[in-house]
């Protein structure tokens, strides 16, 4: 522990905006199968939240002619927070400036990782508010559960992928105060992959080595369903309806997480969160080093296995590229 | 949302100590069937934790005439946050001063909740190293898991009853940056019920009326399982083994909390938390308000209700009271 | 074992039939909470089944002014089976002879318990075939699951409740093959409850007392989930839709059934089921005695009491009678 | 359905013994971490049972230099059953006469499968009586449930691996009574696994080509859990303590099983099977056929793949065969 005090500036996750090429498609996915709820539609996108998400909405998904990242949205922790973590921004040269707002919420302050994401920072937000039909007596509960799908919980986290780990990694911590929870480290120091957080949660935000080479694309999105069956009952559901899953049930070692993945109609993979992983209460954590000697039982504890091109494949596609590598590497790492 | 920033400085609960008459008895329960292992022994003194907590104990079983509660201990954020909290603690006329530590961390500073609850705060503590053979490959859980019981993953919170509940809530608000998270206000205004974090938990601390109208007693610790069926499975086997079960498995609308409460050999209260509950990442939370109109889905949003006993029972006992109040009130509240 | 060989000759559990004063609020509980599918409507009944039900229905919802039973149907083993069964039926003096079918299923003799239960036994069903759009590549279920409810799987069994426990317990041992699985004896040798099965289950049916001292009433039906996880999820939805769960989710112990009872709006109890229970191969199986003395963990295992109605409300309700009952005994037995 | 009635003569898998070169070891796997218990030894043989087997054992362990299977056994559903069935065994040629009994059990008749398989059928069983210490109020339960271990509940059933599916399929048939109640049928008509039953379960034997021509091969003995949060646990615990998980969790369509496979340190492959499955009480059942064309789904509904391994290796082992046959074929099929 250094002398310097940890920063709490941010507080979570506020939302991601994902492109489509099949809007409706992706609808019916988030909707009928996930259970989310439209709140909104605005030109070419449509606003969603789950069931459990206090806020307006968790997701936007808008058109575009390939799949892929729109935006990442974090919430600060006070307004004051906000301009602190603007100013840094700033002077990172990493910022792009201020917009007025989007449905949902007030200005926010733009501005791109290293790789190139986009991603915002805000603190107005609009709360969701039930309609009388869909208000609970349950009173932490923003509505009622959903009598359709296998309803997931909330939004969990994102995960991008990064032309190169490190920058990006130290990027987050620095500017936004993420604290670094575990992290891949190769045979000659290179770093693969790394999850960090400004919560108890494992990860908010993962960035991940795009062994394409490319910059700033979407691995996954992920929503939380908190309970092991839940991702059987999806499973089970998907497989019968045609939706391809990638990988799992499984365990990852990494984040302790039961994970599935699973590519929405419109190209993009999403992640299903089975349970409550592992949280880090603890101030003072040291990151968790997993080396190439270790990392096979980290990336998959038990269960189903990744396949070779969980570590290409991104949004949007760059397949040509993708199939070349398939053939020449060994994966993983 | 004041002008006031929030206060980061208390990070998690660190461990508490329970005094019981039947320390072995007691070590039974938490040894044999919760699967803590214990990391020393001193004087009177048992230090336990659970495979998944990270420090030399998170559980400290002092032998005493009668069960209750020893202390209460929280880690600060950084070596600075503690140095502010104890200066608001001092200010605040309930402070006791330092001690140089204990077994498993470094000097603490002593005070007590208004109602007499024994408390420290500290920032030195010990990491558990586990010995070769409980090493796992899985590198981010301390030692491998148990291999006999039905074994907790973490401690989770602690219930302090309270001859008034409100001035509690705002000395844990005030003077320690503990969030409201949702409470219970009747009619007429009194707070029977408040839960408060300093985290995405719901709780680290609850405190609750004591209807008997004493001070400073124990209403329970909580340890985590974050799995449903595990508590169906210690429900098994406490079963059978004899151990009292005094309610549930149930689910609490406050909180959202799979729950059972046993009371362990010692005669404490100790409950088993079946899931991940809900978190609050939300850094603008309104808290949750249950009325007497709302309060009974608070209570008990589905499954086991609660005895009578349950409002008024605690350690130490003072069941002379309680017996006569149990006629003479109305449960709940 | 005495030297007489078992008989084999029902097979099953065909369907219910059960009343309703409301049979769109019946329907909107089945239908849109539990996931059954309708299959078809005649006069003033409907025909429905769960998604891994095989056959035409499995339940019968007929409109009446009072809530009960309108007949069980037992499927018998073969058509030589069904044969030997009628005749010992009509050499028992109560059968009550053939009809020519109903839809579904061709002729069936009908015949009623000792207590009056309106009984049929059958050979010839139809088997549901799923229109194109829900056929799945999951051969062995005759649907795709439901994308809406909380799904039940098949139809288990049902609870009758007699005047007098063991002639109808006998009848169904002696006419038709039936073994017994456990019973509850109090002292003085009064049978309080028996369950009875044709096949590894613990029971498709069993008898219970009636405290009322009424015939022919019926306790409740039970649809299967399997996995605990499910009673979960359809308690949260039933809490949150306004229907009143009397009690569980919850451990018997007679059976080792995770159990949960709901109203459905008609007014007829229906049992969720939402494990394996344990089954029984031992062709030489013990009956299991369960005694005045440990008969309280039989009916609670772990989990929710059952409530005092619960050994005196059946449907037809005869109420006034009931509710002098409640004062008068103490419950349970 | 012919004219034929079904046959009712055998009730149930009574027990197992498989071979171990490592009976230390193997006792270890299944005491330790799937908390069997030990009823007795005599000479090379360790006699075991899960907690709610009922009789006084279910395995049997005995030395050999080579893993592989000693003998399964099957219980006749009474002793008239057992004499029609051993007079039909000894018409088919197969029947190697009377033993005067073991350990656990009285005379038995022995027999073979057409690939060779050991088995015999008994009626005379002893059954399992606790100690005072491991007698449970739970008065349907044996014993106490384990406090060590992620105790397995019952043997399910016994999969064997033979040179040609269809002739020990209609041999189970025809002499025994199994019904068929799905099968794999290759493109050109030759079986490749077929699923029998003599209860509702789906298979308490399955038969399976050997894909390295061998005859009498065990491919696996499966436990059952019936929970499927029991498979994560023991999936958990075998990955710390080395024992080598084959594949799984997971869940096939054949069956729909939640399936895991592991390796047993003697090197007989052992299924954990962590659901209920579904049950068959059609007394008219017609077979599930599974194609080529459909077969992938039935292999695998969801979760982790089958390596090809699977499809080769059994007890005893013959690998060079199978190293070859590895390179030489598609897998699955």
């Amino acid at each position: 522990m250094s002398n310097k005090e940890p920063i709490f500036d941010v507080a979570q996750l506020a939302h991601v905006e994902i492109y489509s090429p099949k809007v409706d498609e992706t609808l019916w996915f988030f909707k009928d199968l996930l259970s989310l709820s439209e709140t909104e539609r605005d030109g070419d996108s449509v606003y969603l939240r789950a069931y459990e998400d206090f806020y307006h909405h968790s997701l936007k998904v808008t058109y575009r002619e390939t799949p892929g990242l729109g935006h990442v949205s974090w919430r600060a922790s006070s307004p004051q927070a906000l301009e602190r973590r603007v100013a840094a921004l700033e002077a990172s040269g990493l910022g792009k400036g201020w917009i007025d707002g989007d449905k949902g919420h007030g200005r926010a302050y733009q501005f791109t990782t290293p790789d190139g994401h986009p991603q915002e920072i805000l603190w107005d937000v609009d709360y969701y508010e039930a309609p009388e039909a869909l208000k609970t007596p349950l009173m932490n509960r923003p509505q009622k559960r959903p009598t359709h799908g296998v309803p997931v919980r909330r939004l969990d986290h994102v995960n991008l992928m990064c032309s190169n780990v490190t920058p990006n990694k130290t990027f987050f911590m620095e500017e936004l105060g993420f604290r670094l929870r575990e992290h891949i480290v190769l045979d000659g120091g290179m770093e693969a992959g790394a999850w960090l957080s400004v919560s108890p949660l494992v990860h908010e935000v993962a960035v991940m080595g795009d062994r394409t080479g490319n910059k700033g694309r979407l691995h996954h999105i992920a929503y939380w369903y908190g309970y092991p069956q839940h991702l059987s009952d999806i499973a089970d559901i998907l497989t019968e309806q045609g939706i391809q899953i990638e990988a799992g049930p499984g365990k990852h070692g990494v984040s302790q997480a039961m994970f599935m993945y699973v590519f929405e109609p419109g190209g993009n993979r999403v992640e299903l969160f089975g349970d409550a992983g592992y949280l880090i209460f603890d101030p003072d954590w040291k990151p968790i080093t997993w080396t190439q000697e270790t990392l096979d039982k980290g990336i998959i504890w038990f269960g189903s296995p990744l396949p070779g091109e969980y570590f290409l494949y991104g949004t949007p596609d760059v397949s040509d590229v993708a199939e070349t590598l398939v053939e020449e590497e060994a994966v993983p790492a």
